[in-house]
């Protein structure tokens, strides 16, 4: 089975498994993690979600020997089914960290950029190198141009060579690079770090982060003010609002 | 009075000048922030505005007290009062250059991420720490993810932590990192340079890049291509490019 | 004649070629750009394309001679003419690369943002200067905004000061800086190693990449799936992909 699931201290895991296919993307593999992460968001006590691979590569995109041959209709699934993955990350309920230990390659980088938050050792790099084998990254570049802006993305996607966890922290595709014995830690410390919010302020938060990256500014703002003030309402907002004036620890009822 | 404004050598200065409070923007600092700075912009000496804060604190963003218990639409419109100030600041026809002391939290942090330009000294700090007290900063992220891109917005709004002065500038949040002392002055050296331009072309100028900004490409350039056309025929912009050709100092006109 | 086009070793050059009105990009200067692109585009060896420029300045920009006096619509035609050789940049089948010698001001930064990557000597600097001479850098801006972010935009803008090449690199504005002795090999080897790829992969990504960059993410998605599935049916994919699998070097049919 290529992807295994786990939740424990709060935390959801979701491991891409099958070291041995470089943890390729195929669709068993893609249809496994869809349905992982959606188990993983209705598990209540998981108010973070991590997705780790074991093995020395985090995931070697898709599976190429799918590539090979057959028909328009059966390709063009495979790449929806894709989408329909990446949307599931931004879509849950609760944020969802990569924690890249290895090469992060084509969708594999995708994976990466779609995450909210994403933490790598500095043994990862990140590369979009369909350009070398004649199919180009296209999807992998709609996450990634909106990670890094457009240069460096076209650098990456032109080229095809790997950048190190380094210049990928420095571009914002990652958010932060540690040393390879360090990286389950101090991703399960950022996921604690995070979970210890109101799991209905997070759903509310991650759900209006989306929908307002995409919109023109006023209209964000105006979809935005509706959003605070429905937000501040809410009984766990005005709990927070209520300790913090108090000076006392809230108590979130995480509805 | 929360908010003080002045005009002295070219300069129109709006503070935020509540220490006491935080600086925090109430519905009266709000109103009085957009009336102060649409005074200021009609001050014709006033060739750029700063936005200041007295005490430790830059702001501290929404005044809590005016969040607990209330009606959707009491909050609702404290929100839009909120966004009409943001826009407000991109609507004036002078530059406007945030020049940040010390925490610039929630819509305090918006304030400064709104601005044309910042400068911080490297004892501020900048935050959306809303996920902590149950109220995610879900109008403040419109300007931040803007300026700083979605992973590292997303790090901001997930966690809540502050990031230092130098961060913001790595990030693109601020133009600058100075030391205390010399924050007052840097901040007016930049306000006067920008002011020593024509004030017909910044006004035409920065209305055109807000313009611009939010527009596909080829939406963009058409939209531009006009305003140039109709720049370059302007008075300054005919008695600028002589000066140039004739190796003078232009003499504006500033209409 | 202000432009020369050469092709060698598979690479297309067009040079800025007027050091004497330092490659300003008066009307017939854009329209043999223009044609001169599009002459290298149609060579059949040429499997990337290089503008670089000749002289201590890699361009000033527009030709303020003319833009003095003359009437509306033959300033709009102007920056439209302009436009057009922004997008002719954009819309030709293979990558472009900027290698940037010397100072790339208004419309010459412009071009610079706006090739697909752009490698410069540390003797470069870039800028939008049109502030200090009334003609504000409106069309530069829809490309260096979209590089480089708003606050260093408008920071560009509204100072109208240089950035060196180095700080052009940390913004993105540029993938990277090198000496002057060596940017010509630089940039060269940089070709070499795109246009090994397979033009065909080339074209329908890059055409893709700049469809995908100005859509919502939810269309950009949808299109790219099918950009993918086209792509991957192509005899060039099928073959990198074979190759790729058995471990042998492909061979391009290149059409």
């Amino acid at each position: 089975m290529p992807v295994t699931t786990d939740v424990s201290e709060g935390l959801g895991v979701l491991t891409l498994d099958n070291p041995n296919q470089r943890n390729a993307l195929s669709t068993q593999a893609m249809n496994e993690i869809i349905a992982g992460l959606q188990n993983l968001s209705e598990a209540e006590s998981a108010g973070c979600i991590i997705i780790n691979a074991r093995g020395p590569v985090f995931s070697s995109g898709h599976d190429l020997r799918e590539m090979i041959g057959r028909g328009i209709e059966e390709k063009h699934s495979i790449f929806e089914l894709c989408n329909v993955m990446m949307e599931t990350i931004q879509q849950l309920r609760q944020p969802v960290i990569a924690a890249v230990q290895g090469p992060a390659m084509a969708a594999g980088c995708q994976l990466v950029a779609t995450c909210d938050m994403a933490i790598a050792s500095d043994s990862a790099v990140f590369s979009t190198p369909g350009v070398k084998i004649g199919l180009f990254c296209s999807t992998p570049m709609v996450a990634v141009t909106r990670a890094i802006g457009r240069k460096r993305a076209l650098q990456m996607l032109l080229t095809g060579e790997p950048v190190s966890a380094a210049t990928a922290a420095d571009w914002g595709l990652i958010n932060e690079v540690v040393s390879p014995e360090s990286l389950d830690l101090r991703v399960r410390e950022l996921g604690k770090q995070v979970s210890a919010a109101s799991s209905m302020t997070l759903r509310v938060g991650k759900q209006a982060f989306y929908k307002q990256a995409d919109l023109p500014q006023p209209e964000a703002y105006a979809e935005m003010a509706e959003v605070m003030a429905t937000n501040a309402l809410a009984d766990d907002a005005q709990e927070g609002m209520g300790a913090f004036l108090e000076k006392r620890t809230p108590v979130w009822r995480n509805h």
